[in-house]
This record gives C-alpha cells, structure tokens and sequence, in this order.
C-alpha cells in the first residue's frame, strides 16, 4: 500500500487548534488563508503518494552508490523526483519572496516535511536539510552571501549540508580538527575531514554549499574557537554560477541500518576555499540556528514516519482474518479481522494517540519559530522564543523515541509477517531510528532540556511553561466534558513542578545529578505537553459534539484513550479496550 | 570486538542462586556437579568466541541464498561451524543418554544457548529448533519413533523443524489447510504449504525431520481437527539412513529485517509421506510441548543478544573520549571516557539490570522444567509445571521486549555510530526483533498469560505466584540491608493481587477485558519477576559482603538500580547516577 497524506488530521492542527491564518494576522501577515494552505496540503499529498512515496522501498533496496571515487549515485528515480519537486517550486515553500521564495510560514512547510518524510524519509532528507542551510545563511550571511546563496538554495538548484562532526568530535564539537586559514583574499583555506554528512556528495543537484565547521589557527581552545564557513563544491563563478570546482571531495559513504537512499559521506576539504560566515569565533551559535531548525524538523518527520507504519498496520489490521473477537464477529468469514482483538486495538490505539498528540506538539512547535520571527511585539517575540528554546529539544527527543516505540507497535501488530521485508513496515523502524541519535543524540536533547533550558534559570522558564499549561487544566477543569482531561493534566504539572523543584536543589549539591535524571525528565515532560496536546485538541473537538464529520468523536476518544492509557498516571493495567475502530 | 560468555554472571546464577546441583540431587540426578557444568560453559563460551561469534556480521551481510530451486545454501562457514559443533557433540548436550546424549539438564543447555545465541542467533537457531524436535518427538513419540529419529537429532546429523504457520493460518492455527490422508501402509500422505519455516532448508545436515500440523480428512473443523506429522525429507531406509527423496520441497525463503543467516521457507508438501507424531487431532497439544520448549529458549536467547549488544556499548563507552563528566576527569585525555556521564552510566545500568534480572528469571524457568520433568514427587511435578506454565509466557515475552529496548539503548551509547553497520549493534537490534513475534506473537503470549494461566482458574495459580514472591518479601524484609529491596517486592505483590482480582471480575462482565489488559499485565507481572529475581540475588550477594569477588558488591548495586530506576513504581526522576562503572 502506498503512504497517504492525513490530510484532515493535519488540516484539524493547523486550522482548528493552532489557527494558522489568525497567527499569521497577528504576525502581521493577514494574506494566507486556510484555502491557500490546503492546496499546498493537497499538492504536497499527491506528490508523496505519487513520486516519492513509490521509490521508498526500492531506494531502501538499491541504496546510494559511489560508481567512482568521489561520485555518489542517489537510488534510481531519485533524481527525477527531485527535478519534479524543484519544478514546482517546493524547495522556496518557506523561504522569503525577496530571494524566491514563497514566503508560507514554517508551521506549514513542517506539516509539508511530516508528509514528505513520512512518503520517503532518505529522499526527503535531502531537500530538508538543505532548507536548514537556508535559514542558516538568512540568519547568519552577509547581505552579498545571502544574494548569491539563498536564491540558489530556493531554486532547488543548489543542495547545503552541514559539516560538523569529526571522527574524534560528536557530541563534542570543542575537539574538532579541522582548520581555516584566512588567504590574501578574504576567503578561507579549509583542511580537515567531517564524517556523517547527510547529502554530503549526490546527483541531485548541480552544486552543493557545505556549511562547516573549523578553527582559525589563531582560536581559542574548546568550542569558543569554532567559526563557520562556507565551502562550495563548485566556487561560483563572477555570475554567481557553479564555476571551478574546490577541493571538496566524498572519501565514503556510509552502510548504514537505513535511510539507504540518503547518502551519508566522508568529506574531506584539502586545502578547499571558504567564507566566514557570521562572526569569528561564533561559528557553533551560529551553527545552531539551522540544528534548532533541524530538531524541530526531523522530530516532525519522526511523526511521518510513525504515520506511515501506522497506516499500513491499520490496513493489516483491518484485512486479516485470524481468530474470534468477542462481539465484533464478521459474519460469513472463517475468522474476524484482527482489529476486533483488543490487544491489536491497544496497539493501534496507542499509535494513534501518540502521533496525533506529537503531531499538535510539533506543529505547534513550529509556529512558535513562526511567531518568534515575525511577531510585532518584541515582548512576544522574546517569550515565545524562550519557550520555542524549551520545546526543540522535546520535539527532537520525544518524536523520535515514540516513533521507534510506535513502528515497533506497527510491526507487531503485523506478527511475523512485520519482519518480512516486503510488507514495508520493517523499513520504516530502521529508517527513523538514526533521528534519535542525530542532530545531537536525545541524550544530547535531555541535557539540553533540563541543563541549559531548565536548570540554568533555576526552573523560572519551566515555570512559565508550567504556569501556562497549569492555567489552561484551571480553566476549563470546571466544565463537565473537560473535567478527564483537565484534572490528570493538572496532576501533571503539578508532580513536574515538584519534580524540576528537587532537581534543581538536588543538581547544587550532585554534579551527575542533571545527567542521571535528564532523559525521564525529558519523557516526563513530553507526557505533559502531549497530555496538553490532547486536552486542547478534546476541547476543540467538544464544540463540535453535534458534527458529522468523524474526526471529533474519534479526537475525543483518542484524547480519553492517551490519559488512561498512554499516560505515566497509570497505576494500573487498561481493563477497557477503547473504541473498536481506531480510525 | 567480539562476545564474550559472561562466564562469572551465569555461574552466579547457576551455582549460588539457583543451585543446580542441590536441585539435580533432590531429582534423583546426584552425578553433576558445579565443576562439570564450568567445563561445559567454558567450551560453549570458547566455541562461541571463537568459531561461531566470527561468522555473526558476515553470515548478515551474506545471507541466505537460493543457487537453485529448492536449494538453500547458509552462509559461508555455517557448515563447517556446525560439523565442528556435532563433532563435539553439542547437539547431545540435553539429550538422554538413551539416545547418545550426554544427558544435561535443561536449565545448563539454556544458558549455553544463551551464549551461542548472543555469539550468533541466526546460526544458533538452527541446533536450537533440531533441539525442540527432539524434545517433541521424546514427549510424543512410539519408541519405534524415537529409537529411528532421537539419535539422528542428538547426533546433529539430521535436523528439525516445526511447521505451523500457513499465509493465512498463523495465531490461528485453526485455520490450517494442510491435509493428511492416510495411506494402506500405516504412513500418511500430506500436501500443503507452510510458510516460516526456520530452517525449512539447508545445506547443514544430511537430512531434516519437519514437524508438521496438517488435518485429516475426517478431522473435526478448528484446532481439534489438527494432527501432529513426522515428514522428513529423506525417507529413513530399511537401516535408518537418509534414503529416498520425499516430495517436500523449499519454495523460497524470506527476505527479513534480521536473522539473515537462518533460512525463513516456505516449505511445500506435494503428497509427501509422513508419520503420525502422537494421537490423532491431538496434534496441537503435542505440538505444545515443542513450542513451550521453544519459548523458554528463545527467551534466553533474547538475554544472548542484550548481552552482546551491552558488551559492545559498554567497550565503548570506556574508550570513547567526548565531553567532560564532572568528578571523574581522565587526568591527561582531551576528553573524559563517555562511561563517566550519568546519563551513559543510565544506558548501561538499564541494559545491566534487565539482562542480569531476565537471565535470572529465565534460568530459574529453565530448572523448573527440570523439575517437572525428574523430581521424584509427583505433587511437587505438578505445582511446578503450574509454575512453569506461568512463567513461560513471561520468559518468552518480557525478554524479548526488553532485548529489543535495551539493544535500542546500546545503540543509543555509541550515538550515531551505532547507526553504522561496521559497529555491529545494529545487526543485535534487527536479530532480536524477531523473537517477539514468532513462537506465538507476544501479545499471544500476553493473553495466554492472562487469559488461560491466570483468568481460567480464577487468579487461583496466579495467587500461589504472588505468594511465594510476597512470602520471600515477608522473611527478608526484616533483615535490614534487604529491606529496600523486600518493601517494593511486597508493595509489586500487593498492586498485582488486587488488580488481578479486579481483571477477574471485569472479564466477566467485558469480553475485552483480558485482551485489552493483558499486554500490560504481563509486563507487570515481569517487573515482578525481575523485582523478585533481584531481591534473590541480593539476598545471595549480601552473604558475602567480605568477599574480595566484585559481583557482590555489583549485585547489590544493580539490584538498587533496580529497583530505583527501573521498576513501574518509580514516580521521580532518578536523582542518582548509579556506580560509576556498570561492570
């Protein structure tokens, strides 16, 4: 079966609960509306199911190849796809009009990646990370960089990667070897060689900007003497064109559990030429414009993914015919569909609630990066970056553990026939499984969380977080339909404000202290803004008990099923089985 | 790197815990002693380490072939790994005497298969299934059956297979199409195709004995109607041999997520003879004997492969330099060894602490199949096989969940290094995914926990579970140094008495009840039996509290880790960071 988009599960997050076009209002940007966003939905649905999603399995099959030294082939078909995408103009979807672009804010664009992801993870990657190196460049690029680069990288014409890690340097960039020697020029001599370069070399594109990492010979040790450059494959010429090519050449690539189609390359810069980009010495905050970009995107495209299992294990589900199911008999067949079994119910169901809730959690992530950029208050735009601060690690983290939980729960529903390689589903476990271990493993994001977000404020911006969450349980806690989700809600925050009080005296006198509690801290909170999610989206869905349209009894449902079952309040096992049909 | 047996580990278990010669004494066996079986653990781990550990990676990336129709050919040095295996007469190892074995107990040829299987699963499957056949055909067959087959499996000159599943009869095998009709001289002549078959074919041994469920004509519908088939691919001749060429034929074999190294056939019958294997229509009881043999040792195989995923995380985590963790500086290294930050240590101490509890548990199971099977008492045969009947799901299901969690975290320790085949970790995550789904799916296991062992009596036999787990809590709890372990043991006993209770008195009024409860529950029931497994072996280590032999001190530690982090009812974060080196 082929991927689908889930088009009205995406159109309730971004019209019904995060009211994107009212955000973009406030923002300042009253011209897109909910039918604007919904033929781009519409468009992004066919070109996944269509193009993309058929070279998923055989791009996982044939896997990316070096025919020659330094020449990496992308699976067959991936080239035509991509020139289709750029064609149509996907590449510019979110980037500005004055270098392209079409402008649509990032909670749309990742609603887009969940559903190019979830269609071909490997050959989504490639276009996602080069939009990262967009708003790398946007951010941190001199005005002449950003015209001759940004146009380039909107067209599709150009690919960007990022080069950070060294064989010898992961999570820790302050050991990074690489060099950059400033030339008569004003341009940079680079030296060195960076591993797990995702798209490092391809035949996508006819050039690609690295975006890299090194020391200036006179920095500072550590991650303090870390400057940022960029390092064309092609030097572009006077017209800004592809010209000469540097001296930036693929060593390898790598045999990887999956994401086969995304070649993950060696690269090795000797004596290439490069640019500062951004200031001297500042290299690794700049770099972390476009990874905070990264993190919210591939936790988003974890959710891709989980959806596709999930669809493939609902149509198993819904097809075979094993066994008697109390209740639901299908009269005339030999046995009931399995989805009249409760446990294979449980199995669904659990997907279901936790791909919905970090669907509302991602999205809305997202448009808080929206939010941040373009609100006309200052004061807004500082809070809401704060919390945007405290989410991205969340996203990252929490999308990509539930998503391994979630496909391994896809697989079993399948029984044995989940680990036959045709039948799709194993594709999707190996394939999301690298994003909790890249862009900083969710180890790296726990600490980050709770370290730099958390603990380094004394738990103040938690608070507000809290606050917030604790604010809406309070409000509409009193009203009957609400009362199931509004007081396990409450519970929550309130056990998290306990909790983060402890680890913040506890973290003054233990220095492992942050370390040991980082990860279920992590989850802890990831259960409350999924928990949050879910509430939110049953309050949406009760002003609509009346509808016909199915999606608000089944959020409702979903919303009851995530705090009795999903939730970490339980005490006890699920002695009820939910509705029958999980969608 | 490669495995090592974790030699010190299994002897606690063996040796100090569970006593094994003490429990051979009381059935009757006095000859085996501790010294015996050490000389038995350090062949297997030699012959693990050694012959079969190197062939692990390159029987993966080699795989299974098909050089032409019906022919299977395993991986490159399979075949001479497994002559080398027969000729020390591994294959004999648990077989009677009678039959050319050597005649050991259970519970030591599943720690050895623990070991072959985390030195290399795909190959170890293959003796282990032979293994089952015999264990099948011991408890079903005529003595003329056993006299002709028995040998030939313990010798390891022919193989076995169990053949259940068919495309659309898999959970339910009530479904089956194969048929038997009986022929003028006493044989059978079966036609049919079965699918996943492990081992269906292979170049390893001059004849395979396939175990095969098929219905006779006359045969009542559903499971009573299946009967029980000894078709062996080449029909024994007047002399025993392999002689004429039967007409079972492998149609193809499976491309899989793991496991490349097994074959997984189709198998097809075309008027095959075969023997009936016990009584008619009694065929799936007699194939249930088999099939919990193979539960208990795909359990324990399960622990092989945490273990040899945490062997590899743990090497690297005492070599990698990244980062500084604070109060353990490697004095003079640019870095600090990853094993110094808590939330590594975290990692490891997960994996440590299932591994070593799961071991436990699955020994314990083990002895208890020994137990029923020799003990001189009939009515202590008989609560013991109660028992055992308990725990076999449990071994089954829990172990493999947690094999699949904590392989996902051994990943997790080497970042994106683990993504990377040449590693090796992510070979152990995609073998061990296997073991949840076949052999009964674990959700099967979790409903024939809950649904036959538990709800059919009552809670009856469930209750003589918890008592003797809350009893154990009882007379330690005292003791103070075992009180931190005995108080959440009792407090487990108390939380899963009631709500066993209460699934008893839902079940009647819900059909769904069981299915909807039983995942859950069966992983309650497993932090019992960790938790209780735990307590043991701190009650063993704390005996020898003087003792220079560091597992003490490691147990008490790990079973506090336990018990802290691991356990349903942890509410907190852990605060603590666990001893600085898990091993």
């Amino acid at each position: 079966m082929t991927y689908e988009i889930p088009l009205r599960e995406i159109q309730f997050v971004l019209h019904e609960l995060l009211q994107v076009p009212a955000m973009l209002e406030a923002c300042g940007q009253p011209e897109l509306d909910a039918e604007t966003i919904d033929q781009v939905l519409a468009a992004a649905g066919q070109f996944a199911s269509e193009v993309i999603a058929p070279l998923n399995a055989p791009g996982d099959e044939h896997g990316c190849s070096m025919p020659s030294a330094g020449v990496v082939q992308t699976p067959p078909g991936f080239k035509k796809a991509y020139d289709e995408f750029t064609k149509n103009g996907w590449p510019g979807l979110s980037c500005s009009p004055e270098f392209g672009g079409q402008g649509f804010p990032s909670v749309v664009a990742n609603a887009v990646y969940e559903v190019f992801g979830g269609a071909n993870m490997a050959w989504a990657s490639y276009p996602g990370m080069s939009h990262a190196t967009y708003v790398n460049v946007a951010a941190n690029g001199s005005e002449d960089q950003k015209a001759l680069y940004l146009p380039k990288i909107a067209s599709g014409e150009w690919a960007g990667t990022m080069c950070l890690t060294e064989p010898n340097a992961g999570t820790d960039l302050g050991l990074m070897r690489t060099r950059a020697v400033a030339q008569a020029d004003g341009s940079y001599s680079i030296t060195g060689s960076k591993i797990f370069i995702s798209g490092g070399e391809q035949d996508l594109t006819e050039n690609i900007m690295h975006l890299v990492l090194a020391r200036t010979p006179d920095a500072p040790p550590g991650v303090k003497g870390i400057s940022l450059f960029i390092v064309p494959k092609f030097l572009p010429d006077a017209s800004g064109a592809a010209g000469a090519r540097n001296a930036v050449v693929c060593g390898s690539i790598e045999h990887k559990l999956g994401i086969h189609g995304n070649s993950t390359c060696t690269i090795n810069f000797d004596g290439a030429t490069g640019w500062l980009l951004g200031a001297p010495n500042k290299g690794l905050a700049g770099m972390f414009v476009q990874m905070n970009h990264m993190r919210v995107l591939v936790g988003t495209i974890a959710i891709g993914l989980m959806e596709a299992a999930y669809q493939k294990a609902l149509a198993y589900a819904k097809e075979r015919l094993q066994g008697r199911a109390s209740g639901v008999r299908s009269s005339g067949d030999v046995a009931d569909r399995i989805i009249g079994h409760a446990d294979v119910r449980r199995m669904l169901l659990t997907q279901k609630a936790n791909i919905e809730g970090a669907r509302a959690l991602a999205l809305w992530t997202s448009q808080l990066s929206d939010v941040q950029r373009l609100h006309p208050d200052p004061a807004t735009r500082n809070e809401t970056a704060e919390l945007l601060g405290l989410l991205t690690p969340l996203v990252k983290a929490l999308s990509s553990d539930l998503a391994v939980e979630c496909t391994l729960l896809a697989m079993q529903v399948f029984g044995g026939h989940g680990y036959i390689r045709e039948n799709g589903v194993e594709q999707h476990l190996r394939d999301v499984r690298i994003i909790g271990l890249y862009e900083g493993t969710n180890g790296v994001q726990a600490m980050d969380l709770l370290g730099r977000k958390v603990l380094a404020d004394q738990g103040r911006q938690m608070g507000v977080f809290l606050d917030m969450a604790g604010a809406f349980a309070e409000t509409c806690g009193p009203r009957e339909p609400m009362r199931e989700f509004a007081q396990p809600l409450a519970k929550l925050v309130t056990d998290i404000r306990q909790l983060t009080g402890e680890l913040v005296a506890a973290s003054a006198q233990d220095p492992h202290a942050a370390g040991a509690a980082a990860a279920p801290y992590l989850r802890l909170v990831g259960h409350l803004a999924l928990g949050w999610s879910w509430a939110r989206m049953a309050e949406v869905a009760l002003k609509h008990s009346g509808s016909t349209d199915p999606i608000y009894a089944s959020k409702i449902a979903t919303a009851r099923f995530y705090f009795h079952a999903c939730c970490p309040r339980r005490r006890r096992c699920a002695a009820r089985s939910g509705p029958a049909r999980p969608r």
